[in-house]
């Protein structure tokens, strides 16, 4: 009776009909194809008006709404005013542009649902597998290991980690940082990404544990300073533990000297990470794999799929040459989480090498894109932006009022627009004019940053949708709003 | 005529064929729909044959392979071996059952692209409102801030490194920890869960400045000895800084006294952080939320909407009381992450207050699964959840070969199968065996743990899909298996 009564009145958040469901799916698959396809026809961005914004004040809902409405309010006040990253002409900050499969791969991992905390299962497998596919083409060894984590910062947070416990010279799990005998050392250029200030903090080691070292021209690590630094810290009391090389950095996209970077660290004992969030997969492209040579002796790399491999956020991935003290530094096993010998349990617990317990299935969009296209045309397609940033920058050097402002090396071309001799403070306002105009027409996303403490445009092309006619287009436009904005 | 030619050789990801993908992508819903609506049809659990796991052994694929092809593959072997927790007998653990409109909302966040990082952008607006919500949900002040992150791991660590740099008493951001006058203790009951662990490892406390505060019978922290433990350690030298209760243990559900924990916490100037990883969601359930009275008082609080909204993973989320505070912990400025008055960066960095950079818009499936289902459904399902939890300790209180391990608190039930006196260490063989061959069956899914030093299975019903049925089907299965193994 009692039984009976509860079946009646048990919930579930399925639906009573499926049938409804599935025509609402196709129509989302469905509309998805045209946003996606159709996306060169749109505005790179659009800024929302006031009155829809507000409808993202309103407070959480208590009752229920049928999916399809909700979608309806999504299709009104979502998709028409995206941060617009997979437009061929965004070109701003450092991101991948996605794709459709990788919104199916989404959805199939949803659907499948596994933790990836681990277990024993075909999830876990590919993840595995992954991570191991990921390490042949940085060129690590069979023996490294790996994890996917949400992006570069934490890849780079689990490379440094396991560099700081790796240095201590003490227990650092158990004392803490406080019983350190000679204070740790990390040392990075002075165009090092923010996130590993972040980092650093986080670690306990503080901000200033964090030397700069000096860039040249190129804004490549100068490492003879590097060098000088080790020796003045090592006098000084410090322990110098750690360099985080940077393989394409944010503002220029320089690529430091990873060959001799790691030279010294093996010289010096120093840990040799790479933050290759940008560059690291320059290492599959066939013209332009030279480039980050040497990243292949690096004690832990941080590399980031959701960018040059264009999966759906997030996706980062942490490698450590040295598998154990990877695992070493993260590994924890409480009553409830033992390793069992049969079962749902039994296969290695992959948040082991992690700070997350549980964890999404993002091998899955990794895995699929790979397998759709394969390594090869990911490697085309790098180079293929490096050619088209080459491109650009000879547009720029044949138009005067273009000027370069810093060396191109890889994707990454900082500009400005400068029609006659100006201070530089109206340079940067004549130039962020230009770059917020430029957005607000829905032309072109481009970012501004400041390179050897001068202000410029950056155009950054991580985007498998971008075309030399995009770049052509771009040039003209900078000339027509750059005078507008000249004329007042 | 160089553009001309690249027109023609420039690559994309884009399909060649739209329609052929339409086709494709259609199939994938409705297969999904056939996965989610017949899993109650299947085992639990199958485990892959040994040459399906062989396949996860392949190298990376250099060329490329149809779409559908790719599909095809995952059909076969990834499809059929789940972990298992989308099924209404998966009680392992600790984490949520998904849901078919949670996978749709992972599509549609991966078709518009946005990178959560920040921006001026309908994805943005919705990520903050969504932080709101689940702020009003807590009952926390419109003041408070808050971050949607990777899971309950990550949330802790928000918390955690807030609460650290509040009471370090020094720039601990750029002198680091070792700069701390008197060292930070931090305390939780022995029953916490092993990411704090991890968190103040990280952020270089040591494990040992999370001290384990004991628990009674109920598995609740003993709050006379927190009281003690900070007493002991301030006449020691130490700086008691943070105190972690527990809302819904992951061993037995327990929740400490959140009222009482808080109070000292004003007392003496500690920072209270409450774990709500399990239990914070129950606030919203209307029989039950006075079980997590006391919580709307904390200055931090971690939450996993993959857990209780049964979202897909990974969405957990951190809520801080003084978000100045929590925003003085995360936030850089690089001079490539200005804000702008005007344009796509014209919004506050949501990564200000996170330790990621790039973030995905793990928004959208909370606030789907919110608009769907409103909040009152979750509400109902917490408190269902909990009544099935009740009727299975009935259940068990009527067999005198089981026995209960623990007091139920919430929706976990600890218990044993116990068919006659034996020694603890046959118990542990004979109930491991029935956990593994449940498993192997498909039956249930079930874990166990040690309470009290005494082992256990463990069943944890955070699942929309389990009926009081299932429950009655495990009483009987555990007590043919149990009879089975002990007649060998
Ligand atoms: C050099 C570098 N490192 C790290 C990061 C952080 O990566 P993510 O945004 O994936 O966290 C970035 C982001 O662009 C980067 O350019
Ligand atoms: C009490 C408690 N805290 C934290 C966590 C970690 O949460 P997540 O797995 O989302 O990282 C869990 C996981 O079950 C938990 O039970």
């Amino acid at each position: 009776m009692e039984n009976q009564k509860s079946a009646l009145t048990e919930e579930t958040l399925d639906p009573a009909e499926w049938g409804d469901l599935q025509g609402l799916a196709r129509q989302i698959v469905d509309d998805a194809i045209a946003h996606v396809r159709d996306v060169r026809d749109r505005p790179v961005w659009t800024e929302m008006p006031a009155d829809k914004k507000s409808v993202y004040a309103a407070p959480v809902p208590n009752g229920p709404m049928p999916l399809s409405d909700v979608y309806g309010e999504l299709c009104e006040n979502l998709m028409p005013y995206p941060m617009g990253n997979i437009h061929p002409r965004f070109w701003m900050w450092y991101m991948g542009s996605g794709s459709y499969s990788g919104a199916l791969a989404e959805f199939i991992a949803a659907i499948d649902g596994s933790n990836l905390g681990g277990g024993n299962n075909a999830a876990a497998f590919m993840d595995t597998q992954v991570v191991n596919w990921l390490k042949q083409m940085m060129g690590f060894p069979d023996t490294a290991s790996g994890t996917l984590v949400s992006g570069g910062s934490m890849a780079n947070i689990i490379g440094l980690t396991t560099a700081r416990n790796a240095k201590a010279g003490v227990d650092v799990r158990a004392e803490g940082v406080a019983a350190i005998p000679r204070p740790l050392r990390f040392y990075g250029s002075d165009q090092v990404h923010s996130c590993h200030q972040k980092a650093v903090e986080l670690l306990g080691l503080g901000n200033k544990a964090l030397r700069r070292v000096p860039t040249g021209p190129d804004f490549r690590m100068d490492v003879a300073a590097l060098r000088a630094m080790i020796i003045e810290d090592r006098k000084a009391g410090f322990c110098p533990a750690a360099v985080i090389a940077t393989a394409g950095t944010v503002n220029t996209g320089a690529i430091d000297d990873l060959a001799a970077i790691g030279a010294l660290c093996r010289d010096e004992d120093l840990w040799f990470h790479v933050d290759g969030c940008i560059g690291a997969l320059i290492a599959i492209a066939p013209e332009n794999g030279h480039l980050v040579a040497g990243l292949e002796g690096a004690d832990s790399v941080a590399l980031d799929p959701h960018k040059w491999l264009h999966v759906p956020f997030e996706a980062g991935c942490a490698l450590v040459r040295d598998g154990g003290l990877h695992r070493d530094t993260f590994a924890v096993h409480p009553e409830y989480l033992e390793e069992k010998p049969r079962g749902i349990a039994a296969n290695e617990y992959l948040h082991d090498y992690n700070l997350q317990t549980s964890r999404a299935f993002r091998a899955l969009k990794v895995w699929m894109t790979l397998k759709e296209h394969g390594v090869d045309k990911f490697g085309r397609l790098i180079d293929q932006n490096i050619a088209q940033a080459t491109y650009l920058e000879g547009l720029i050097a044949e138009v005067p009022e273009l000027e370069m402002m810093a060396p191109r090396e890889i994707n990454i071309v900082c500009f400005r627009y400068c029609p006659s001799d100006m201070p530089e403070a109206e340079l940067r306002a004549l130039n962020s004019e230009v770059m917020l105009r430029m957005q607000e027409e829905g032309i072109a996303a481009l970012s501004d940053t400041t390179v050897g403490g001068r202000h410029c445009l950056r155009v950054a092309i991580c985007n498998h949708r971008t075309r030399r006619a995009d770049l052509d287009l771009l040039v003209r436009e900078t000339l027509r709003i750059g005078a507008e904005v000249v004329q007042g």
